[in-house]
C-alpha cells in the first residue's frame, strides 16, 4: 500500500480531531508522562491496517516502536491487536483518529472475508467498486485485499468502463468500443456494461476484454457465461449480497463486484486502553 | 454548515476519483454535449446533504442551477432527490463523488432519525461522538442534525471531557476538575466520565457541568439521575442501540450519545440517471 | 501548545523570508561552516516561546540541540535566552523568522504579565480575545498563558457569545439564549454581552453561564456583580488598560478580557549573535 | 500589491477564526438574512488596506460590492472607512479577520506617517526592514508605502546585505564584496553594514552600492556622509525613534530603516457596526 | 484534458515567476491601464495548448475573453496564435508563465507531428513514455495527442509493465506474469519488456497482452512480429529517432514509444506583443 | 541551492508518477527486498543535480546513504554518476522522477558549459533568463551555475527591467527610470532594454545601472559598448547561439543572456541499473 499521500492525510485527520488543542489532557498530564497504549478487540473481526494506526502514532511520536497483529488474521474478542508506548499527551491525541481508521478498515476486511468465504470453491474473484468513502479510497481498497478480495479500477483513469450512456451517445457498443480503442492508452482493457444477451453478443463481436453483466438474474448470467465462453472476462454486478453470492459464483462468472464492501461495512469494535 | 474547507475537500475527492482523467468518457463525449443528471432514491431514507452534491457539481460546472429535496424529508423509493444540468463530461466526473457523499450522509441522517423516533416523548437528546469518518466530521455531524440528533463536541478543543486516565493521573475527580478549571478557557463546560455512583457523587461535589454515565445499566442510570437531580446535565454513553434506547431515555438522562450513528450507518441507496 | 500546524506554518514563514535563496551568505559561507547562534536580550521582558525558535531552527538543522530560557521567567538585558549550533548557512536562514516570532511572543507575555501583576490580590483572570494576528492565534494565546493570563475562546466554534446583533435579531436575550440552547452542542457555556443592568437581569432569568459587561463603568460593574451574585461568571470587557484594570478587578468581576494583549504589544528587543 | 497568495492566506485566516463553525450565529440567523456592515474609526489613523478587508468579505460573499476610504487618507474618529452588504452570517464570519488585518495595517501606516512627517524637508527615505510579522510581510510592507515610507528588501534573495559575520568569514570587506560580486545575480546592488569610518572607507574602495551605518552616532553619520560624498547610497540603521529621526535625517543619509514600523506599531481602533 | 489540478499548478507557476511583485510594472502602470496581448509565432510549429495560456491569464483576469488558434494546426512564422485583453499589469504578470508553457507544449506537439508524419501509411502508433517533465505530465501527454501521437501509461498505477528486474526476481516471465495476474486489478493489460526472441516466445505462452521489444534491431523486430502474429500488441522501444522510425514501423509493430517527445523537444518560438 | 520547497515539490512529482501505487512491483517484490541502484551515463554530459536525485530517494528511504559524482564534472559514457541502496520497491518508485530531474539538469548544465567554453578568454558572463520550465526555476538556474553560467533575475521582484512597453507608457526612458527609482526598493539595480544607440544614450543620461542591447548586430553592440564605456553594465540579448556567441563576447559586453539554456536543452542520457 502506498503511504505517500498518507502522511498528509493523517495530518489532516489529526487536525480535524485536535482542533486548537486537547484542553483536557493538557491541563492534566505533564509532557514527560509516558504511557502504554493497547488496542483491544471487543468483537470478532479480520485484522486490517494496524500499520496505518502506527503511522498515526508516528506522526506524533518520533521513533515509535509498536507491535501489531498481522493483517488478515481473524481476531477474537479480547485479543490485543496493537500496542505502542510514548508520551501520554501524544497517545491521547492520536487515539481517536487511529481507532476511527482501523475500526473502518477492519470492518471492510471482515465483510469482504465473509463474502469471499461464501464462495469458497469457486474461481470467481470478489472485487470492490468506486463506491468508497471520499478521501479513503486507497486505504479501503487495501482493506478489501486484506479480506481476500481484489480491486476493481481505482479511478476513472485506470480502467475503461463503457456504460449505457456511452453506448447511447455512440449509437452502438461497436462504435463506442471503436472510439475508445482509437483514443485511450493501449495499456487498459476495455470493459462494457451489458443489460441483456444481445449486448453481450455485440461485445463479443467488438472483442471487448471484460463484459459486465449488470443486474442480471442467475439464469441470464449462466447463459451469458456460456455465450462468452472464455473470450472475455465476465463480471457480475448489482444487488449482490451474502445470500445470493454463492448462486452468482456458481454461474461461472470471473468477477463479482460489490459496492457494500466499502459503503456499508459496519465498524469493528476496538478500544484503546492506556496504562501509565 | 460551514463550507469553507469543503471546496478544498471536494477538489481532493474529485482528484481521487478522476486520476489523470476519465479515459472512457473523453473518448466518447464532445465537450459541448449537455445532459440532465437526476439522483433517484432506490430505497427509503431521510434526505441529507443534497447541497453538498450541488457543491461537487458546481466545482465542475460554473453557474450550476439545480433542484434538490429538502434536508430532513423522508424520501420514498423512486423519488427524485436532486437534479442538475450541464456538460455530460463534467456530470460524469462529479457523479461518483457526489453520490458517495450523499449516500453516506443520508445513511447517517436515516439512522439518527430512527434513534430519535424511538425515544419520542422523552426530553433526551440523541448526540453523535468523535467516532466519525476521518476527513468527514463536519459533514457527518451535519447529517446527525438533519436526522434530528444533536452534536457532541467537534474536537478535543471545544469540549472538556475528563476520562478514567485523567482521573487516575490526578488521583481523584476533584483534583482533575480543579486542574482543568484552573487552565482551560472559562467558555467550556466540564464533563466527567463516571463508572459508578460514587464517582457521580464526587462529580456533584466538584460541581461539574456534565456527568457522563459510561456503560451503566438502566437501573444505575436511574439512580444517578435521581442523585444528580438537575445539578448537572446527564449523558448516557456506551452500548446504545435501537433496542435499548427507549429504556435509557426513560431513566431521565438528558443526552444519549451513540457512536454507531456515524461509524456504522449503512449507505442509502441512490443512483444517478443521465438523459442527454 | 499544539505543534501540529506549526511545522507547516514555519515552512511558510521561512519561505517568505528566504525567497529563492540567501544570495549573500551562499556566496560567502561553505555548506560545511559551523557556528553557534545566541539570542541575547537587549531589554527586559518575560521569556516566551524559545521552543518555537527551536522549531524554526530544527526545520533547517536535523537533530538540533539547543538551550533555552524557561517560559515565564523575567529576563534582564544582556541575558542569553536561546542558543544552538549548526551550519552557518542554516542558522542565518532561520535567524529572522525565529527572532520575529519570539520577539512578538515575548512582547505579548510581557504585556500580559504587567496586567496580571497590576491586579495581584484579586481573583479575576486576565484573558485575551480574538483580536490576534491572523495566522498566529495559537502561538499568541500561548504567550498570554505564559504571561500569567488565561485564554478566552479560540474561535467561533468553541464558545458561544450572544452579542447585540444576535439579541436584536431575536427580539430578546431570552429568545436568543433559547435558540442557541436548542441548537448548539451542550458542551459549550453560553455567554451574553450586556450593555446595562436590565440586560444583566434578563440574563439571570435566562440562566446564562457567563455575563459580559461591555464598556460599563466601574460603578455599573460593581452593581452588576452584586446582582449576579455568583449565578454566572462575570466578564469585564472594553477599554481596559494598565491604569484602570485594578479598579475593574476591584469590582469583583471574574474575567477581564483585553484585546491589546495581542494586537498592540510592542516587540521585545532580542538579537542574534553568531560565533563561527 | 500582489493578491496572488492573499486568497490562500485569507482562507487560512478565516479557518483559524471560524473553527468548525460559528455556533452562535448559526443558531440565530437564517441564511437569507441580509445586513450592512460598516467599519467605523474609533481613533485617528492613516487609512490602509480596506481593499484587503474587501478581499476577506469577498471570500464569503460572491459578487460583493463595497465602499472604502482611500489608502493614505488621515481618518478622524467617527468616520466610516469601509462598508459592504451581504448575508449576516457571512458578514459575521469575516468580521474579525477583516478587522484584525486592517487594524494592523492602519497601525503601521500611521506610525510610518509620523516618522515620515518628522523628517519633512529632508530628502531621506524612511524604509522598513525584515522585522515583519511572519506570514504578513507583503501586506505590512504595503502599509509602509501607504504611510509614505519605502520598502527595503523583501527577502534574502532580492537584496545583498553583507554583515559583520560575512566580513569576518572573509577576512575583509573587500574579499566579501568580491565573492558576492562573483556569484550573485548582477541585477542586485551590494549593500555592506559598517560599524565605523574605516569600514566605510573600505566600502568606497570596494565600490559597494549601498553603505549601511549601523548604530552610529549622528556625528559619525555626518562624517560618513561627507566621506562617501555620493559614491554610494547611505543607509542609517539602529535605534531610530520619533525623537531622534530628524537629527539623523539632518546628517544627509539617504535611507533611514526602522524595524519598529512593523514590529511595534499599535493597532488602530476600528469597530464593525452591523445593521440588519 | 483535465483541468482540475491545473488551477493550483498555475498559481504555483505564477508565484514562482512573480515573487513578491512586479516591481517594474507596478511603478509604471496604473491598475486601470488596459492592453491587448498577442502571441505571435516566430517560427513554424504545431499549435498546442493555447487554452492553457488562457487559463493562466484567467487566473489574473476574471471573465477573460480571448481568441486562440486551434490545437493541431500547423502554424507559420508571423501568425497570431492567441490574443486577449485586460489590465496591463495582469497581462504582464501572466506573460512569462503562459509563454513558457505553450512554447513547451507546441514544441512537443511539433516533434510528435514529425515522428507521426514520418510513418504515414503504417498502422503503428507513436506513443510517449513516463520521461516527462516532473509536474507537467498531464499537459505534456496532451501535447503528444495534439501532435498526432498516443499516450502510454500515465503512471505506475494505470499500466502493468514487467521489466528485467521483475523477471529476474521471479526467475521467469511466466512466474512474474502469474504473480501480477493474481494481484493486480483485472482492468489492466499486462505488458512485458523483452530483450530477445526467447523471451518473446515465453510471453506468448504466458498469454501477455502487450510485448515490448526493447532495443531490438529492425530484423529482430520483424522476426518478433511474425512470431507474435496478432496474439499480443507489439511495442518497439529504445533508440527511436526521426531517421530510423520508418524502418521500425515497417517491421509491423503496433506501437513505437519515444522518450524524446517529452524530454528533448526544443521550445517553439513565440513572443507576446502588447498594445496599450 | 535552497531545498525548502524541494521537499514538497518532490512529493508532488512522486505522486504524479506513482498514481495509486506501482501495481507491477507490488505484486512481485516483497517489502523486505533490498537492492542497489546505479545511475549510469549513456552519453557525455556535465554532471548536475545528483544531490537532487538523492533527495528524491530520501523521500522514500529514511536514512539513505549514497555516492554521487560531483556537480560540474564532465562525465564520459559508461561512468557511474549516482548510486544508493534501499528497498527495491522504494528504489523503483523513485527511479523515474529522479532520472527525469537529473537528465534535465545535466542537459542544462551541459548546454551552458558549451556556451561558456565558446567564449573562453572573454570576461563576459553567460546568464539564463526567466524562460525556464514552470515549477523548476530554482533547479534549472542552479544547473546553469553548475555549467559555468550565472543567473539573471529569478522573478519579477528581484530585478528591475524596463522594457519597450514601460517606456512607451511613460513617454521616455528618463520618465520610466524616474518613476521606478521613486518607487522600487533601493536595493535593486535598474536595467533598461534598448533597441538602438539613441536609447543607449538616453540610458546613460538617466544613469541606469544595466543597459540591455536587444537583438542588436555585433557592430551596434561594439558601438554601444564604446559609448557606455563602463558607466553601466552591458547585457546582450536575443538570438544568441553557439555559432555567434564568440563574436558577441568580442564586442565587450558584460553579460550574454540566453533563453535556450533552459527552454531547449536536450536531456542527457542516463539510465538506472538495479542489482538485487
Amino acid at each position: 500500500m502506498d503511504l505517500l499521500s498518507l502522511q498528509e492525510d493523517i495530518i489532516h485527520f489529526l487536525r480535524e480531531d485536535l482542533g486548537t488543542g486537547d484542553v483536557t489532557s493538557q491541563a492534566i498530564f505533564s509532557p514527560g508522562a509516558i504511557g502504554l497504549a493497547t488496542f483491544r478487540a471487543k468483537g470478532q473481526f479480520v485484522c486490517a491496517g494496524m500499520a496505518i494506526a502506527a503511522e498515526v502514532f508516528k506522526n506524533r511520536i518520533a521513533g515509535l516502536s509498536y507491535t501489531a497483529a498481522e493483517d488478515g488474521r481473524l481476531i477474537q474478542p479480547g485479543e490485543e491487536v496493537f500496542s505502542c508506548q510514548g508520551p501520554v499527551l501524544e497517545l491521547l491525541q492520536a487515539e481517536r483518529v487511529a481507532l476511527n481508521l482501523v475500526q473502518r478498515l477492519c470492518g471492510i476486511a471482515t465483510l469482504t472475508h465473509f463474502f469471499v468465504k461464501e464462495i469458497e470453491g469457486f474461481p470467481a474473484r470478489v472485487t470492490d467498486t468506486r463506491k468508497t468513502t471520499p478521501g479513503l479510497r486507497v486505504l479501503e481498497k487495501y482493506a478489501v485485499r486484506v479480506g481476500g478480495g481484489h480491486n476493481h479500477r481505482f479511478n476513472l483513469a485506470d480502467g475503461i468502463m463503457i456504460k449505457d450512456n456511452h453506448i447511447a451517445a455512440c449509437g452502438s457498443i461497436t462504435e463506442a468500443v471503436d472510439r475508445v480503442r482509437q483514443q485511450a492508452p493501449h495499456t487498459l482493457k476495455i470493459e462494457v456494461e451489458t443489460e441483456d444477451l444481445d449486448q453481450v453478443k455485440e461485445c463479443l463481436v467488438a472483442q471487448v476484454d471484460i463484459i459486465m453483466l449488470d443486474n442480471m438474474s442467475a439464469d441470464e448470467m449462466r447463459e451469458a457465461v456460456k455465450l462468452i465462453n472464455g473470450q472475455a472476462l465476465v463480471e457480475a454486478s448489482g444487488g449482490v449480497n451474502l445470500q445470493n453470492i454463492r448462486e452468482i459464483a456458481a454461474t461461472g462468472v470471473d468477477i463479482i463486484s460489490i459496492g457494500a464492501l466499502t459503503h456499508s461495512a459496519p465498524a469493528s469494535d476496538i478500544s484503546m486502553e492506556l496504562s501509565i
